[in-house]
């Protein structure tokens, strides 16, 4: 694309790019009484808030025909972050890959945060979803179905001397019966095991934590997983999507469940008489949303590794032709019940619903409006909030 | 330009640039006895220091004919912070921008730290002149003057769970009666009201923070600002600039003042019988240089943003040919009187001297010599001191 | 090389070029009994680790002929650490930098991390190795010598208030008799004096780190230099180094030594009746190594700066043509005595072994499998441990 920064070898062995995302984030929220109880915390919100969501720059290319890589770094809340950053090698039908990027998992999770349809993703994905970590994955190269398994440290990028890392195999597989531009029926699941990291200088199980807040992180509410599980021996991850398209309208919808294998003793010493009194917890939810573009555009879905692509207008923004670019609209019901926690009354439970606006004025460039309103508990307390959110966010 | 990274697409419609800015900084310093105590510092400072006073790597492009975007990192302090970063739709005669970059405040505030002509901003600017905000502004494409008015959040780039951000409203008007090479004449002033930001889990507005030091960075010694002023609530900005450039000769003056208004319980909370007894602060000072370019070179005044841009040598450096590249040599005088702080006894005064020579071996590199001498004050304490700062700058 | 991403104008005066580096790690150890007392750390170590070791990420060039220019930035351990950002004014047989990079210290140190045998340097320069630093260097240009002199200041890359830093002189000097591809001989040394900071605040000299590990860093095992010597005024470090290399077959030896220099009072205030009776400390060790191309590459000696290159495989990884790039077996053995220590009971030594099998599949990745074997000691207490290392490196 000639609009991008990309350097092409006249061997066509060799490719370099530069890349780079910013999301503007802002919010507004009017919340209920007892908010700061549910979300555990000591103050009230703020009402408002704004940040830079992410802000990425890196560079990815091919080198040698067969090899693929990627070094990509996020600066948001001022502080280094990875996200992809890894070599690949490419077969006809395959590619394995080392180094650091996203487990196998879910159609929304594994969907770029470029391409969602929400500022966030589905209160369950955002809640269940694994980060990035590094390992090594092979992954499918085929036209209708993708297939994706790895095996995962457990957030090993920087040095501790203490803590003996845990680990994960990850695996997911779509199939798409049909998929030609706008129209489309995908299926899929994931499935994941991971041992939890062991802190060896405090003695305990790493802290593992399942988080989402109200829609946006402009305010930083924690309607979910606002106190890690503690003594966590293993977890399992499992996912079930769904996705249909007809022309400008699709639907999309996951269900995600985790299950946790608690270490009783650990769990005595971490929480005493408060500790819950079973050892297996369950922490699940589902995500529906609907999408319509009015400006006749479709979302891009991508069969061969069972994701949504860049959303392209027919006509790109430019008043003085009459052309506004494209307009999508969008609804979504998300709930999630982390009502078992290995503390008695540190669960909490969520019903979201988001109407979204979505501007796209040029393939680089989205303006997202959504309107939120959620119904959270904690402890048989329940409380209510409205949030208005917007982001804009370009790329290159 | 050859010389520097762009790509171009074929149809004029995009542009990608890398960019990026080095600074290093070195000082020596001899301060009189009662320099800690005027500082308010436990110890004696350092004599001498060294430091990466900015080192920023960054992106940026045209898209689309009409949208012009930037992202740029500064890695100084071994810390991450943003630069410029943000996303502009240009009309014909404007420009409305949304993202995180400067407010509309001071012709050597809005002038880049690379075209300023000593090491430091001129004490009173440096002092008073707001940090980069995410926020949203219009502003002028014209050739004669130049107007920019925006609304700004307050520091809200980073998540913060208990802090109710502030906002500002910000604006800027410049006029060049002429400006033609090193000919012109500059008019121009700012205003900005900013309400405070709360926060929250303290039950406090947030410390303001209004700092400069002794005119450089290498050595930390902060003899204006030392203590936040605690208990604001709003405060007002104001500039009167002006500048005048005849041939190689140049002048450029400003006065700076922020007029801070109180909240008088949270002052007796915050300094109890320590407090200032009014709740009316005052804070200003000028700054007024002259430069004169020995090699018949001068400032690149810009009337259409009313800043100054870079300085382009007749000849670069090449002892060969003997050609040397550009001499500049400069002299400022600046005052601050931040006599008035919310608790008595923490504010503080200077009168500050410099006197630069500056060399441009070409457009690209600059070395800059500053000998500065300062009489400081607080609580009636004074100390004066001298330092001699160097710098090296590279950008590509 | 067009497989880079660079970029040279036309007049040839200016080149640019973006440029980084990505080293995955992970490491597998099993340890004798008595390691957390010799690591001196209050738990056992973790048996697996990964990191990544290090991810940069910059931009250089020359400009206007005579003048290159780096800025190159680490993210490893998800911070922010400077590589190599200067700019050096290039002469017919020398070039004067100014800025951050490497003091001039051994082959060994001097050579990139991208091209040494195993994955961490051996342990005698692992540990005493100088960071880089500000400073300013004067370096030859020659065929078959390099010698390099620099002035240094004291890790003041950042702001810091209270601390008077160092600084060092340092200069190395190489001969290489001959030097024709795989066939070369190698003789250097390095000595440098340096003058500790001092930090005001705390009214102490600022701790001297001399650290080496296991021969990795996925696993944190602090078995050289885990206490800092305390009461340093100044030290002088000194390497004599050699390396002979005939066809695919080459060898590399150098002796490092550090020469401590004690406060008397600090040290007593620091340390009280634990005090080494001594104020002359010395460090000592030396590596020596030898490795031999399976498939007929050399290692990529450089007489004019004294260091080792890039090393290219014969024929790149294409299994369908029947390739499968270079393969480097190595031996290395180690050893680094610091038993000497500002503090009785604080010393360390250690003796290392390493085997080495590196796959270098095209010129810009590699990956290396290290297995190694100290022996180690503290307080005559001795431990004993086998780790095996593996490493994939990429580069653009």
């Amino acid at each position: 694309a000639v609009r991008r920064f990309t350097v092409d070898s006249s061997d066509g062995q060799h490719r370099f790019r530069i890349r780079g995302r910013v999301q503007f984030d802002a919010a507004r929220g009017d919340f209920d009484d007892d908010i700061a109880f549910v979300a555990r915390q000591a103050h009230e919100p703020p009402e408002y808030g704004t940040i830079i969501r992410r802000a990425r720059l890196g560079a990815l290319g091919y080198m040698y025909g067969n090899w693929e890589w990627q070094l990509e770094v996020d600066f948001s809340d001022q502080e280094v972050d990875f996200a992809n950053a890894y070599v690949a090698y490419l077969m006809p039908t395959g590619r394995l890959a080392i180094g650091h990027f996203k487990e196998p998992y879910s159609l929304e999770s594994n969907t770029s945060s470029r391409r969602i349809t929400f500022l966030e993703r589905g209160a369950s994905v955002d809640a269940m979803r694994p980060s990035r970590q590094l390992g090594i994955m092979y992954s499918t190269l085929r036209q209708n179905w993708h297939g994706a398994f790895g095996f995962f440290g457990g957030e090993g990028v920087s040095i501790n001397r203490a803590v003996e890392e845990g680990y994960a195999f990850s695996g997911r597989l779509t199939v798409s019966p049909w998929a030609d531009g706008g129209n489309f029926l995908h299926f899929g699941g994931s499935a994941s095991h991971r041992q939890n990291a062991f802190d060896k200088e405090q003695d305990i199980w790493a802290p593992v934590r399942m988080r989402t807040r109200e829609g946006a992180r402009a305010i930083d509410l924690r309607l979910i997983g606002r106190d890690d599980i503690e003594a966590v021996e293993d977890f399992n991850r499992f996912v079930l999507e769904a996705a249909w398209g007809i022309g400008s309208f699709s639907l999309q919808a996951e269900y995600n469940r985790v299950d946790f294998n608690l270490d009783e003793t650990a769990k005595l010493i971490a929480h005493g008489t408060d500790s819950n009194p079973s050892n297996s917890l369950t922490m699940d939810g589902f995500s529906i949303q609907a999408s319509h573009f009015l400006t006749g555009e479709h979302r891009n879905y991508r069969p061969s590794n069972g994701t949504f692509g860049r959303v392209t207008p027919q006509r790109n923004f430019d008043p003085a032709s009459g052309n506004w670019g494209a307009f999508e609209i969008a609804a979504r019901y998300a709930t999630v019940d982390a009502s078992e926690h290995s503390r008695i009354g540190r669960g909490q439970e969520m019903d979201h619903y988001t109407l979204g606006l979505n501007w796209y004025p040029n393939p680089d460039l989205v303006v997202k409006l959504n309107l939120m309103q959620f119904d959270a508990k904690r402890d048989d307390v329940e409380s209510e909030g409205r949030v208005v959110a917007a982001r804009l966010q370009y790329e290159f």
